[in-house]
């Protein structure tokens, strides 16, 4: 098949200079903001953008070992089909992060719920909309032991955000 | 920025040809199945997959016109800021829908909530996990008018999925 290009809209600022201790997942990580500049050039498609409170960011995970077909997640002991986990080591290396827009001025997003390393190049922007996005699923596999108040306890999860903690 | 490159691990078939009558999200798309075929060098990333009965597929919008700042949601009369919107004609042209995933046989899988073109190249599957990624979000912009039932009744909506409606 032939080779798609990609080109960042942006750059995202965090306080996450490094894997170790960056939460796992936006929804640990309320209470952190950041920001996202988007490159003027596409500053005109953020119209209308605040009116939503909740955005998916989709991002680069830059920093992100090669392809495995297989990883131990974080949180098991056991090796796991890449796909079935949320580890950054992908054939295509993108992520993905629910976050709350807490403002737009510019070409400059605040969000909160900030799970991703700094300097992490932006793709893309959607709006988060419940009614297509929050869907029932019963089945979690291998996470199924794994709920959330162990997650929060815990603090880290196999996840989208680990962009670089199994990775460097 | 410098330029980044994805590779396609696989193609989406589908019963759909065109974007006219091609449901605009998975979660208007029950009962429409389809396949994911993925490349037989990714099938290995696939083990603990069957596991979860919903997953993410992320893919290429290969039909989508070029990028442009703003667009006329199907169900709106006004031009929106393309991030503001699930169009396809984004920059970086890239779809998600969370899918129902109904069984993994080798490098296929059978899943139900289809509402992607046939040929759509595969960027990649992550497990869905509603803890992550079923958040709230009360403030949905000028989809707020634009509820479910609407949406449902109509069966067309601004969505990731409208590959082509808008753009050929």
């Amino acid at each position: 098949m032939k080779e798609l290009h990609l080109r960042p809209i942006g750059v995202i600022h965090s306080p996450h200079q490094q894997a170790a201790g960056t939460p796992v997942q936006s929804s640990l990580a309320t209470g952190i903001s950041g920001t996202v500049e988007v490159l003027p050039e596409f500053a005109a498609g953020l119209k209308d953008l605040e009116a939503f409170d909740r955005i998916w960011l989709m991002y680069w995970f830059d920093r992100a070992s090669p392809y495995h077909p297989t990883v131990k997640p974080y949180l098991d002991t056991v090796e796991r089909g890449l796909f079935a986990t949320r580890a950054p080591a992908r054939p295509n290396p993108i992520g993905i992060s629910a976050v709350k827009l807490l403002s737009v001025e510019g070409n400059m997003l605040t969000v909160d719920g900030m799970d991703i390393l700094d300097g992490t190049p932006l793709l893309d922007i959607k709006p988060y909309l419940p009614a297509f996005d929050a869907v029932q699923a019963e089945k979690t596999g291998w996470c199924g032991q794994l709920q959330v108040n162990a997650v929060l306890a815990d603090g880290r999860f196999e996840t989208d955000s680990k962009a670089g903690s199994k990775t460097k």
